[in-house]
């Protein structure tokens, strides 16, 4: 037998509170089921549905696996049983579903397991929680940065003359594995799909793909169609490498780029119009800071450089250029035009402003930072120039 | 540009007419939006939505990427344009959504696109079509199958005295992508993670996982706990290797078992029960053969030997030994003592009879069959006993 409750009890209760304070006065409890959410609130992954109510004690409603024990643990087959489990007093009379991530048919069947209760969406009030890391969270991803750089600072030993992006991406993969890498990147969103990280090379950097991911890439198969194409790498294109950085549970997405030969002065500028974005936004990615006014400074600085058409793709534009990253790489705030979010203090967002210069390839850097008060941090320290392949 | 529909015209139209003949007298259309289901219309993934009507062709409303073209394809922002694009006459009163699948808010959000149709869930009508394989998605599957077993022939050679299972399993990993695995495991199922599979040695094999898989394993992080442990594979210890075998979209499930030295009797005899289960699922899983009574039959076999104790697990068992297989790696029929399903020819099936034995490991093959007249054909075919590491 195991306890279920991997998180040290200051931290379960750390978080449990924040998700409750979030819940005050919009709902009396959520039954809470995805993979993500049930990690955050236990350190671990089960099946099953974890009932948080506004006030008092979580239940864990555990479906597998056998072994688990503990406080107000309750070993059951199916989500009707947890109706029973609960005093009248403690039925929720509204209640918080995670609408926007279960099935349509899971939902219609939790509905109902309260009678009568009014049900709303939770899934807001959990994105949010779970946007303002705490310090232990924090001290999740720096660890999970600090191996992420390790493995990114031995990516030229991993290059030979030939190679194609996919020969490139299976060693970088290789080397994160050996590393203690997880591999699983876990994805908010039914039609996000990914393996471990994309390594665009010259003009595949520009295949548009049907992901919502900043960068495309054509991808191997019609079947994944994102990431390295299999050409060549060759003179004068630029290699993009955006891997996955989850060692700890908690992930850092982290993008670096290199060459191959001489590549041209659009490419070498543009990389460092990313740069200054990043320079900028470590200054002014602050609590209260509004999202919005971040993109458009961003914005602003790539307008300036006259570098617009190259800016986050050429083909096929994304529509960010941050999001939040934490245990899902798809996290709050996103860092977007139309957003609405204000940072806040413990907030962990990836920045990743990119250009894709046809003929040559991706450039740009993607750092992961924590918002503080004097200024947004980064996790991922690592050389931010573009690094020969063979000087 | 280039042109959305990657199937030849006559397998486009094969799938099509098998997917319209499921919809008669269920609904007059679908809108259908998972990616697994897309590719299996078109042979791609993107974002958006496809209309398939009961009659007639369908419309392609494509959101992501931003390149395709073809017939009755239209670039869409959001799902609220399909209506306008269908003539009244062509409208669906009942209208089916993959309601098992996509999220609560992401059906109630379609359900109003054709005001006042009734909603069916089109999710099983669409398992049940893609469960019997065309000779188009078998050919798929046998070429990953023959892959796939080239790939296990290697294994004893990326052995080393002292290795953990983890290091055994990354290189087995890597072995895979360099001979072009395409590391996607697609699966269905809010709750369902995994990685690249599954290399589980020694006790490791029994502790229990929250996934539905056939085995555990602890994993190497709370945030994923399945399979290897990180623990040394040891001398009277047995390996089973359960690894990802996706090399064209169309995936085939192996398992085979691995030993370290010598390996108990009851190890051995529990194998070859298992390959007997084989044998007889060779001979019986023709069409109209009940997957229950399939079930049954193996029970039989294993109660005979007397091996029930060690059946699917030791402390936490699996409730089911075969499951349908081809874009993703839990699909229909399943065979399980409660599966009302009938076999049919066409069906790609799993077969993983295991076993767990206290102190030794796991034991077992798992193989993948199409279920033809004459009987159930391998296509993973490799040597099913166990194989020595260092003899």
């Amino acid at each position: 037998m195991e306890n279920l409750m991997l998180l040290p009890p200051e931290e379960a209760l750390l978080r449990l509170h924040k998700v409750q304070e979030g819940m005050a006065g919009l709902c009396d409890g959520i039954i809470v089921t995805d993979n993500a959410d049930i990690y955050y609130l236990t350190g671990r992954v089960f099946a099953g549905w974890a009932y948080i109510p506004s006030v008092g004690t979580p239940r864990w409603f555990v479906r597998r696996p056998v072994h688990l024990h503990g406080d107000d643990v309750v070993m059951v087959r199916k989500p009707e049983e947890i109706a029973s489990h609960l005093a009248s007093e403690e039925r929720p009379k509204i209640v918080g579903l995670e609408l926007d991530i279960i099935s349509y048919t899971q939902a219609e069947r939790l509905k109902k397991i309260f009678d009568g209760a009014e049900v709303i969406d939770a899934t807001a009030l959990l994105r949010q929680t779970r946007s303002v890391k705490t310090a232990f969270e924090i001290d999740m991803i720096r660890r999970s940065g600090v191996k992420h750089a390790e493995v990114y600072s031995r990516i030229p030993s991993l290059f030979n003359i030939g190679m194609t992006d996919y020969e490139l991406q299976v060693e970088i993969e290789h080397l994160s594995r050996v590393e203690g890498c997880l591999g699983q990147f876990r994805i908010s969103g039914q039609s996000m799909e990914f393996f471990m990280g994309n390594v665009l090379s010259g003009d595949n950097a520009d295949a548009p793909s049907p992901y919502d991911f900043a960068m495309g890439g054509k991808g191997m198969d019609p079947s994944l169609p994102v990431g390295a194409s299999g050409d060549e790498i060759k003179r004068g294109q630029t290699v993009m490498v955006d891997v996955n950085g989850n060692y700890t549970g908690y992930m850092t997405d982290m993008t670096r780029v290199f060459s191959l030969g001489e590549i041209p002065e659009l490419a070498l500028r543009a990389h460092r119009c990313s740069i200054d974005i990043h320079r900028m936004f470590s200054r002014e990615a602050v609590p209260d800071a509004e999202a919005s006014a971040l993109y458009e400074k961003a914005l602003e600085i790539v307008r300036e450089a006259g570098l617009e058409p190259y800016y986050m793709g050429h083909r096929q534009h994304a529509g960010f250029i941050g999001h939040g990253v934490g245990i899902e790489i798809n996290e709050w705030p996103v860092i977007a035009p139309r957003s609405r979010q204000i940072l806040e203090e413990g907030n962990v967002i990836a920045l990743e402003p990119k250009f894709v210069i046809p003929g040559t390839g991706a450039v740009g850097v993607e750092n992961t930072y924590v918002v503080r008060a004097a200024g947004a941090q980064c996790l991922t320290n690592a050389p931010e120039e573009i690094i020969p392949l063979f000087e």
